[in-house]
């Protein structure tokens, strides 16, 4: 709700392996919440699947739309790992062989080296590319200007992701607390209403909830300013009270 | 990879609450394999935060790029339940109370009735609106021409989509069958490409795993043709038994 100074951040999910159900995507929560605590909040994410334009559009869409967008996916080894020639082609540049990555490469997997396995040394040619370690399987992710390029399997993307942390620009970390009460959000959203309006740099969420065969409801407050957080959840609490709830404060940030 | 002749769908997840980190999602899984089922594949996804301009783009792009679109979240009675007034916005139209709506939640909600939870009777105006049966917690979704808006919580979402489904103009079942073998991907990755060039029609996805402590490789082939597969699956295993694994068939579709 609120507009913060904040820089921004896209994920972007390449696999026909999530958008067929096959598989559960783990990245996405993974990044908004390391991103979140950067003070980077991601302000949007998308799927896409491994066919070229698709990646490639969503790519030049979204890396003029936010301060960073970090892609997980697509840089295996096998035919259907495509994202580096479609960064290389969003971007306009040629792929290369990256001569420190191959040789990486060769050392690790010896007389095992082919070219199926050399394809991950390959980044796109020209400045701003930097290498991301990849402490788990040697296979180095990338950055070439404001977009990350991760692995898709969560263990190694997270590596990589905290491999680059320290890098990013962030803003001030945004916060957040939450307040659970045994009261329908039906009789607490118009009051949720104004004390959203009297705190326009908080967000405020509202979730439903079921626990032991009882609804209830949990408000999110989510911002850059602790002390506002903690006035808005006051707030609810004091609602929830009123209604006849018992509210439940999670930790203060 | 391959072409088909299937209509297509795209999911529009609505929330902060996956941006943020806080929930996850587990709808766009769910659909994914229901209308893959239902010959309808899913060809993209999008997150989109609870900000008016980001839900309205998102909605017109999707709906005139795929044959339908499902969004998930943001229809409740609280003030960030943003999604109908968006949908409204998107098709040009008026948000208005939709009387059978509205009498249902007033004799379900009998005193507590209240203006917020009347939003939840709210849908946009004119032709091409429908209703969507909401079995567990009254308050319906709706259908706009090939927009389906569902709830966000897990279990409200799957009963409406179930609603939903026999309605829906499905293209020949998406059939796939796995292979699991303890070889690497780069190992395979050579021949794989081969099989798939020779099976254009059949997409073959290659993903690694780690299961006691051996790395191995998944491959998935998946298409309309239940023989195209059952070839693709016996090219993969005979590869597989060729660099001393034993394949893992997955039950055949």
């Amino acid at each position: 709700m609120s507009q913060t100074p904040n820089p921004t951040a896209c994920v972007l999910i390449i696999g026909d392996e999530i958008l067929s159900g096959r598989t559960q995507d783990l990245n996405l929560k993974f990044l908004a919440e390391r991103l979140g605590s950067l003070g980077i909040p991601v302000r949007e994410a998308r799927v896409v699947p491994d066919v070229e334009a698709k990646i490639v559009d969503a790519l030049n869409t979204c890396r003029k739309e936010y301060t960073y967008v970090f892609t997980t996916g697509g840089i295996g080894p096998t035919h259907d790992d495509i994202t580096t020639p479609c960064v290389a082609k969003a971007f306009g540049r040629k792929v290369i062989r990256h001569p420190d990555v191959e040789k990486k490469l060769r050392a690790y997997y010896g007389e095992r080296t082919n070219e199926a396995r050399l394809r991950m040394a390959e980044v796109p040619d020209g400045d701003g590319v930097s290498l991301i370690e990849n402490l788990i399987s040697v296979a180095p992710g990338y950055r070439i200007e404001n977009v990350f390029v991760l692995a898709g399997v969560p263990s190694v993307a997270r590596a990589m992701f905290e491999a680059i942390a320290p890098s990013l620009q962030g803003g001030p970390p945004v916060y957040s607390q939450s307040v659970d009460g045994h009261v329908r959000e039906g009789d607490i959203a118009a009051r949720l209403a104004e004390i959203q309006a009297e705190h326009p740099a908080v967000a405020v969420g509202s979730y439903p909830f079921m626990r032991h065969d009882k609804l209830g409801t949990s408000i999110v407050a989510r911002g850059t300013d602790k002390d506002s957080i903690a006035v808005v959840i006051g707030k609810v609490a004091e609602t929830m009270r009123k209604l006849g709830a018992e509210p439940v404060l999670g930790p203060a940030p």
